[in-house]
């Protein structure tokens, strides 16, 4: 069933110990929707400036992904600067050019509003609670945010939280969220602002599924899940693991016709699966040229590092 | 089977957001043996002062934990003090009174020389090389060194690295010692040293097993292992936990009829577990008291918060 994005396509300008890029494509809903292309159909909603041309338009819709929602605006497209080094656990932002972004006004075209499935990418939560609003009658909500937002629009924040089903963050962010340093303390006063279901990520440590009285019909909340990722000897560039890992999380749930404890949980290998292949290569390389078999592969082989009793040879 | 280890046993003086407590008993093979007393005979080589009673033998005698190589020397017991703050990840040290452990000569028991499972806890490499060259015949040699060691010992490490059937450190350690900062690149160089096999400890976040050719008896180098350690509500001293770590899995291993690579994986488990344990309470305090049926109840969990397929609620 389809999923809703909204969020930032952007062009991002990187540099890695593996090289560096300049304005390539990029943003949290270009790596989320290529993510979940291959579980489900996607819809975005962004804006773009003039500098988008058609072959990046042909990133989406190469992937069928829906592009009606991709607003044109005079001006430029966003465009983020940004380095690693050492782990690469962390970016470092060089620079931030919002351009056509600045002034985002999210429109949801009419042929999105049967969509069931919503995911609110890393915005402003006050365009975040507008899309919510206007999309009444979806059977999930998702979203995304960050230290920005948290620090200093907390209340507007707040306020999309209590919308969620999940909300996926990194532990930065659960812990600035939250005010706690202890991982399980920081993640019972989130559930507690309102997400049924709390996924925290760990970068290269794969991430945890937190979940509250509300996350599944009919049951007591489950115990905490660990899902691993995967050791890699070549992280070329994390920009865009932790979106992608949103992708092909939700766009696994979205496919399923439940949501079960189990299905939670593949949803989570399937995330750390997108995540492990975006970080292969620069930007969307990977994401545009992944296949379906060998994403399947890839989650048998996290079952593998990860299970006892795999075949283990 | 027998597991003989050789490192400190000590008074901690500890200082965590929980509390704190003065001279308790503690150092590596302290947290080791109890941990591995749980699932196989355990002797112990090490050094104590005038200041080591009655009183804190009997937490090694109680836990039928073979106290015959722990030497009597004039003067005090080896003194570490500490303090803990923030995530807890990392110990700050405020004193290190060596005191007797300066001039530890490592005694080998006659009674200790069927010992068929040999661990190395973190002390001087000269030594740790002397024990291993008097016991040859043990069956297996499992060690832990620290930064201090790799940094100014690094010649005397190697040979003992050589030797290790497995070595087990943390991502710190890993990466200081191979000169690299990504996981696999380090814990392929850190193989290429010696060690069969390798697991890194990732503290909160579990650890990873990595696997050379010679890892298991007739067959390629099985992928990665990766596995979780529980999300704790309350971390109250975390001193000793990759200590107890080590312990649960050589302990489980030593209880073992032949390493395979699911045994190995259960092994990675029970780590997990014995530190879980060991971080509830200050010093050796949970470690004294848990019960099998405990353990055992844990490491359900353990599969159960990292499991596909387990039954979720």
């Amino acid at each position: 069933m389809a999923i809703l994005v909204v969020g930032s396509v952007a062009f991002d300008s990187i540099e890695t110990p593996h090289g560096k890029r300049a304005k390539i494509l990029g943003g949290a809903a270009t790596h989320f929707a290529l993510a979940a292309s291959y579980f489900t159909d996607v819809r975005v909603i962004a804006v773009v400036g003039e500098d988008f041309l058609p072959e990046h338009e042909a990133v989406f819709t190469k992937r069928k992904i829906d592009t009606r929602g991709i607003e044109r605006a005079a001006g430029k497209t966003f465009h983020w600067t940004g380095a690693y080094a050492g782990t690469l656990a962390e970016a470092q932002t060089l620079g931030t050019d919002l351009n056509v972004f600045e002034k985002f006004e999210p429109k949801i075209p009419t042929a999105y509003e049967d969509s069931e499935y919503l995911f609110l990418a890393n915005i402003d939560p006050v365009l975040q609670a507008r899309v919510r609003s206007h999309m009444k009658n979806v059977r999930m909500v998702c979203g995304d945010t960050m230290n920005y937002w948290i620090k200093d629009h907390t209340e507007n924040l707040k306020k999309v939280l209590r919308e969620l089903d999940v909300l996926l963050i990194n532990d930065t962010e659960a812990r600035m969220l939250s005010g706690e340093t202890n991982a399980v303390l920081a993640a019972n006063k989130v559930l507690a602002l309102g997400p049924k279901s709390l996924v925290v990520k760990h970068g290269e440590y794969g991430a945890t599924a937190f979940f509250g009285e509300r996350s599944f019909a009919g049951g007591p909340a489950p115990r905490p899940f660990r899902a691993p990722a995967l050791p890699l000897a070549e992280v070329v560039d994390p920009t865009g693991a932790g979106d992608s890992f949103a992708g092909g999380f939700y766009g696994y749930l979205a496919s399923q016709p439940e949501l079960t404890p189990t299905v939670f949980r593949k949803a989570m290998f399937y995330g750390g699966v997108m995540g492990s292949f975006a970080v292969e290569r620069f930007g969307t390389e990977r994401l545009q040229a992944v296949t379906r078999a060998e994403i399947d592969a890839r989650f048998e082989l996290f079952r593998e590092i990860s299970h006892l009793d795999h075949a283990a040879v």
